[in-house]
C-alpha cells in the first residue's frame, strides 16, 4: 500500500473513526484503525458494536490494506506540518509517514483478522437532513436509561411511520418523544439502537442542511452521510408503547418562559447534594410558580413568572434534573407545562410545536407523606 | 452584616479568592470564604500557605462578617441573575443572598476561628507591570521542581538586585532564568516563593499593562493588584547559585526557527511512552539538526533547518519534554541553542532578548553506553 493524501483530510478521517475505536480492546486489532486503499483511502474504526467507515480523497500509488494503532496514528498525524501525508507499507508490516522533513516508521498490524462491518441492505432506507436529525438525537438521548437491568431501554426507538420520523427515549421516570413529518417516506420500520451508538452519532453529525440516509436491516442500521457511514447493532426486543404514556387529561396548564423556568429550576437545585439530587417542589398558584426546596444545606425558594395559565393550583415535586434536562433542549422561548395531578405525569411542550414532548413523572414529597 | 452589590463583580471576586481555598482541608472553616463588610466588601480565601483578599465595591448597610461554604456559595452566585444581589446575615449565622425573585437561605460559618492572614510591611517593595510579572512566571514556573524531597527546588526564586527583577526555577535536570531591567529599584531583596503559590497567581494577573507591586518580608511575600491582595508563606533555606550553572564556553552554536524545532521535538516525543519520555538524539551537522528516536514502538527522524552555526559536529541526547518545555514559551521567532559538550549543559536564549535563558542537561544515550 501506497497513498498520498492531505493531512487535513486525514485527521478529519482518523477523528470521525476514531469514535468507534475503543483504546482498551481484549482484541489488539480493535485498537486500531483499518486503511483500505484501492479507489480511495478508506478509514475504519469498530468496537464491534459499532463501526464507523470514512472515504478520503487521496492518491493511491499502490493499493492494498494496514492497520495502525489508532492512538499512536491519531497522535502523528495530528502533529503533521499542513501539507501532503506519504502512507506506505514497507516489509513486515511496518508503515513509513513521511511529510515534508518528518519521517516516521511504526509497526502496523496484519489486516487480515479485521472483523469486516456488516452488509446493510439498502432496503428500509429513509432520507433525512443532516442538522434535523442531529437536533431530534440531541432532544431524546438524555432520556434513554443508563440501567442495563433494561437493556431495551438502554436504546433510543427510530420509528418511521404514517410520514413521520420519531426517536423516543424512556427510562423509567421520563420520557423523551420527538417527531419529524415527511412527505416523503420511503418504508417503515421501528428499531431500538443502543444509546452509545447514538452518542456518536450527535458529535459526527453537521449543523448543516445536507441529505443523508437511515437504512435498517433486521439486526444492523447504517447511517450513511456520504463519505462517512456509521453502522451499529440494533438492540432486540419489543419496545413500550409510548403513546399511551402520555395522559390526555390534565389538571393545571401554565406557560412559561423557557430560560427563566431553566435557570431557576437550575439555582433550586444547588441546595441538594451533588449525586443524588434531591426534590424540588413545584406550587402552581396565582400566576406564578414558586420552586422551593428544603435540606440540610439551606433552603431556597424560586418564583417564576406564569404567562398563561388554566385549572387548578397545584403542589407537585420534581427531581430538578429531569425537569432541566427537558428545558435545556427546548429551543422555543416559551414552553407548556401540563401537570395531570401530583403524582400523574407531567408534560412539557415547546409552545410553538406538537413534534416534542418530554414527559416526567412527579416524585412524593416528604412533608405528603 | 447586610450588603448589596452587582452578581458580576461578586463573581470576579469569588473566581479570584477561590485559587486559595481547598475543596477539602481539615478546617471545615477554610473550606469557606470570609466576607467582611465594613468599608467595602472584603472577600478572602486562605489554605494557610496562600491567602487572598479582594475588595469590592458594595452598598454596606450593616457592617459585620460571615464565612461561607466556598464551593456552595460561587455555585449559587455564579447562577444568579445579572443583577443585584443582597447578602444579609440572620440568626444563628444563617445567610440570606437574594437576587431578583431568588431566594436562598444557607448555613454561615461563625468567623471568628478565621485565621488572619499575616500583615506584610510594604518595606521592600517592587513595582512591576502585570503583563511582565506574567510572563516572567510563565517563562520560568515549568522548570520548578515538583519533588517534596528538595523543598528549596519546590520554589521559584524571586529576586530583586542590581536593577533587576529576576525569576529563576531549577529542578536538578533544567533551570528556566527570566531577568527584567528596570531604572528604578525601591529595594533589594531574595526569596523563595512556593511554586503551588506562583502558580495561582500566573492565573490571576492580567494581560495589562498596570501597575503592581511585590512586597517581601522575612516570612512571607505579597502580591498587591490593588484591589487584590496575594499573601504567601516563603520557603525557609538558601537558594542555588543560579549564576554558575550557564557555561561560558561551547562547541557548537546554532540559530533555528523556534516553532519549527518546537513541532519537530513534539512528533519526535510521541515515538515514546506517555509517562517517562524516551530520549531524543539530535545532531547537529552541515546546517540541519536531525532528531531522532527509535523504541519498541517504531523509529522518527525529523530534519530541522539551522539558519546560522557555528562550531563542531555534535551528537547529544535530550528529554524532550526539557526542550518542548522551553520552546513553548520562547515568544521569539528565532531561539539560539548553544550546546557545550555532548555531556555539559546546553543553553537556549530567544535571539533578540538576554532576559531569558534556559539550561538543560543532556542524557547519555544508550547507544554510546
Amino acid at each position: 500500500m501506497k497513498v498520498v493524501c492531505s493531512k487535513e483530510k486525514l485527521v478529519e478521517g482518523i477523528n470521525i473513526v476514531q469514535k468507534a475505536v475503543s483504546s482498551k480492546s481484549t482484541q489488539q486489532i480493535l485498537e486500531g484503525i483499518l486503511l483500505i486503499a484501492d479507489s480511495s483511502l478508506k478509514l475504519t474504526g469498530s468496537d464491534l458494536e459499532i463501526g464507523i467507515e470514512c472515504c478520503i480523497e487521496a492518491d493511491i500509488m499502490n493499493e492494498g490494506s494496514i492497520v495502525i494503532n489508532s492512538r499512536m496514528f491519531g497522535d502523528i498525524v495530528r502533529k503533521l506540518p499542513d501539507s501532503e501525508v506519504l502512507i506506505e507499507v514497507i516489509e513486515n508490516d511496518k508503515v513509513i509517514i513521511e511529510c515534508d522533513n518528518s519521517h516516521f516508521e511504526i509497526k502496523g498490524i496484519e489486516p487480515h483478522g479485521y472483523p469486516s462491518l456488516p452488509y446493510v441492505e439498502s432496503d428500509n432506507s429513509y432520507c433525512v437532513l443532516q442538522n434535523v436529525l442531529r437536533d431530534m438525537i440531541r432532544q431524546t438521548i438524555f432520556s434513554v436509561s443508563v440501567d442495563e437491568n433494561r437493556s431495551i431501554l438502554t436504546g433510543l426507538l427510530i420509528e418511521s411511520k404514517d410520514n413521520n420520523l420519531i426517536l423516543v427515549g424512556i427510562d423509567g421516570f421520563r420520557m423523551a418523544l420527538r417527531r419529524k413529518y415527511s412527505m416523503k417516506i420511503d418504508s417503515e420500520f421501528r428499531v431500538i439502537v443502543p444509546g452509545k451508538t447514538m452518542n456518536e452519532i450527535v458529535k459526527i453529525l453537521q449543523q448543516s442542511e445536507t441529505e443523508m440516509s437511515i437504512i435498517s436491516s433486521k439486526n444492523f442500521i447504517m447511517f450513511d452521510i456520504g463519505n462517512v457511514k456509521i453502522i451499529s447493532k440494533l438492540i432486540d426486543g419489543e419496545y413500550l408503547n409510548y403513546n399511551t404514556i402520555i395522559p390526555d387529561e390534565f389538571e393545571t396548564k401554565v406557560v412559561v418562559n423557557t430560560k427563566e423556568m431553566l435557570y431557576s429550576l437550575e439555582r433550586a437545585s444547588l441546595i441538594s447534594n451533588e449525586e443524588k439530587k434531591f426534590p424540588v417542589k413545584l406550587t402552581i398558584d396565582d400566576n406564578k410558580i414558586i420552586i422551593s426546596s428544603k435540606t440540610e444545606i439551606g433552603a431556597v425558594r424560586e418564583e417564576v413568572h406564569v404567562i398563561d395559565m388554566n385549572g387548578e393550583r397545584l403542589d407537585v415535586g420534581f427531581n430538578p434534573r429531569y425537569l432541566i434536562d427537558a428545558l435545556k433542549v427546548i429551543d422555543d422561548e416559551k414552553v407548556t407545562i401540563v401537570f395531570s395531578s401530583d403524582v400523574g405525569p407531567c408534560t412539557l411542550k415547546p409552545i410553538s410545536s406538537n413534534n416534542f414532548s418530554y414527559m416526567i413523572l412527579p416524585v412524593r414529597l416528604k412533608s405528603e407523606a
